[in-house]
């Protein structure tokens, strides 16, 4: 575990000592950023929800916005912390409370590199179903499989919580019911989405709601064919390799969405 | 109540002889300009709709937009008016016909410091349902309860009004309905949110209307688990202190859509 | 009947010879506009649909666009035609195939001063039902009534049409169909509003859609409690009242809309 | 079939040795680039889904950009494939996995000139429904037809693809399925629309798009009146006949989304 509580992201790379680690850090604040506009710009997130990245050259830490709307972050606003969620160099400035489910996802999953928690808006509703019909019916979507888990917080933590994953014990619960799937629903709350890089975790956050959306629709109509699992393996394979066209255009798109919530701003400095 | 019919608002506050008075009614009136603009870059209003803050000073006064869409609204359209909703320096300018939503909440609600009313898209629907299902789906709109109210204006009025609260003895029936709790919804018409501050209120007209939103979606796709009455009053008090988080968030998108709408202006001076 | 074929609107209006006249149909042509732009801007007309104004001084001629989109008309797309749908001074220009909508409903109907008609998403859906339930379900779109007509061109036309409304028999048709109605849905097709004002007429054609979209989703939550009729009746009249602060809205956003389509125009000008 | 494998499409074109055969390719390279736009600004495709052209001179060839987003597309990113899909002038660029739709349709659709393949929001849902109700519900969509073909990979290539039409037997099993039709549906995949040039199928695939839109909304309100077989060809007819005035829509809206897309890179350079 990382033992410093306070300082900058440079410094901690130093620290790590590892060739070339700083420009990597640089690279991945910068990604992540986008990561954060990108996710806020496809609806998945509003003012709630988060996106982490592991770091680049120290597997027991993370990095992560300070506790506001990704929208609005910069890279002045990342914050290092270490697999217990403690914040490296938060120098006082609050941190999100659900920190934890992303430390306790990087302890549990040693190949995940990003782990993103949103309200995404069509998947909330399949969240609160019992018996949930969730699974993949586009392949795009094929990486939700054929039985995505959902977490209820009643089940661990019993009637009266706030439903929020505020501590290690829930977001070890939470890490749990995730096991070795892509995403998992929350009831009453949002879901969560890992991958093996910051693009691919955010891929899969995009698509899951994009097979929320489908899946709905879909279920008006009558009675769904949904990916098989032979079909929802093979399907995963192909279209995740293509992330990187979707990452191409999101990162445009939430440049363009940025700009516009910065406009009052460029417009004053005139 | 105020017993003046005519002057402007800093008069008023003048009036009123409270030590620092003129800053805080000013930031008031600045911070209600900004409420109207996001309640409609949200979603929530669209030409109608109004929302009120109560008099930072004086408690027997509430800040209001005169007679227009929220979205134009500046600070020279802030009207104040009494509990009775006399307008104090309307100086001619038309009113909102549903003024007196407002004033009968704040004579019932003493801890009420402002109220949004609006004919949000997604909360019309449950209004008009015999038996409303509406209740709090998502952690964020917990605040919305287990059982909101329905106002009905036959109940109270008979059948042939034209559905509008238009004088104090409907407002007061309203707000009679809506009792301690933080929105009503009113059948064919719309709804209304209160808080103890105006980001609290704009929070709850906001999520009010994703709570439906998502309700509606879960509703299509089998039996619902919502929160339980114990999990409202806890996700309430954890979810209603993180609003600044989003005001924060909707002020700059506010902006940028103000800013839209007055674009045509802006080419034209250059 | 306008007995000319072509020339300007000028000259029809020198032709006309009421005094200022000429200042009211620059009015009429001004407004017609932004009519157009409103209906594209919120999303009641598409590429399709078209918005017409009897002229000014002339009851027996009325404006409406050339054949071409509505957010792109411009002034000098503006074309006068007589009732039986001849244009006046189209110079050549095509024509709305389906003109005589216009032309017929303002024969039957002295006292409608404009039409609009489209293929408003929310709306098409509930012209294509057996036994349609379509009908008033919130106060401001009261004028829908309790039992709004629905057009089927196969009853007047039988099977096989193109479901267009392409000469004055169909015109005549629709137009009994519509009645005294503010509001005819057409099967398979779109709808027609009619007003009193050209702000009326759009009014009413944003909030038909407004209404459609608001039953859609009740339907799917319960049974609904419409608005009785003595209610649409009262509310009617108090909603359309307050018609010009929406009309001031739209027009800004229309104004926004119009000019980010011209955008590339602009850039290209620098 | 074409048997050049690198090279430029004006070199491929000066070897046609068609007369003014450079200037309608410079033409169609552009109207190419405008249909991607448009397909990204309509919401047909997202980061995904692909558009070609036959090539106006050289019946054995077409055009469609490299692998990426097509609202990023530019005139720099369009290469000449052969229909076999081998491309000419890829020059190492990647090009689509699914470029085998393009091919086999044009093969075997000699009247074809243009197809779009797409995971449209609204169709997706219909083609994972068995015994899928999507027919024409509206005029503007009357191509659709009364019984659109859906594709079922699995009926040709068993359980476990990718779902993905990755080779020419995939190709020509789904132009098989395809017909005569002006569009085929894909289980778990999305859609393909032909048409006899780039603007038709541009209208088809968009209205594609609207006519399940509209369906799927008018399925939950009652019994469906469809367009009959007469109505569908009639009405294909007429409405078909007007799809420039949606293109030069369209075109502007493109410019529009596409220069917001643009919009980082045009204040960098300021």
């Amino acid at each position: 575990m990382c033992d410093k509580s306070h300082g900058d992201i440079a410094q901690i790379v130093a620290d790590s000592g590892a060739v070339g680690a700083d420009l990597l850090i640089a690279e991945q604040v910068t990604e992540l950023v986008t990561a954060n506009h990108i996710l806020y710009a496809q609806g998945v997130v509003d003012a709630f929800g988060h996106v982490s990245v592991r770091h680049a050259t120290r597997g027991d830490c993370f990095l992560m916005a300070r506790n506001m709307a990704p929208g609005l972050v910069t890279e002045q606003d990342i914050i290092a912390f270490d697999l217990d969620c403690r914040p490296m160099n938060a120098d006082g400035r609050s941190v999100y409370l659900e920190r934890f489910i992303h430390g306790e996802i990087y302890k549990a999953r040693p190949e995940v590199m990003a782990v993103v928690h949103s309200h995404s808006p069509s998947v909330v509703p399949f969240g609160v179903i019992k018996q949930s019909p969730f699974r993949a019916v586009c392949h795009m979507a094929a990486f939700v499989g054929v039985q995505p888990p959902i977490f209820d917080i009643r089940d661990v933590a019993g009637d009266g919580t706030d439903l929020l994953i505020t501590d290690q014990a829930l977001g070890a619960a939470l890490a749990g019911t995730l096991g070795t799937n892509a995403v998992v629903l929350m009831r009453g709350h949002g879901s969560t989405a890992v991958g093996d890089s910051l693009r691919h975790a955010v891929f899969r956050a995009v698509y899951t709601e994009i097979n929320a959306r489908t899946q709905a629709q879909a279920s008006q109509l009558g009675e769904i064919i949904f990916l098989s699992e032979a079909e929802t393996r093979a399907a995963a394979l192909s279209t995740e390799g293509q992330s990187d066209r979707a990452w191409n255009l999101w990162k445009r798109t939430a440049q363009s969405v940025h700009l516009s919530l910065l406009q009052q701003a460029l417009l004053t400095e005139q």
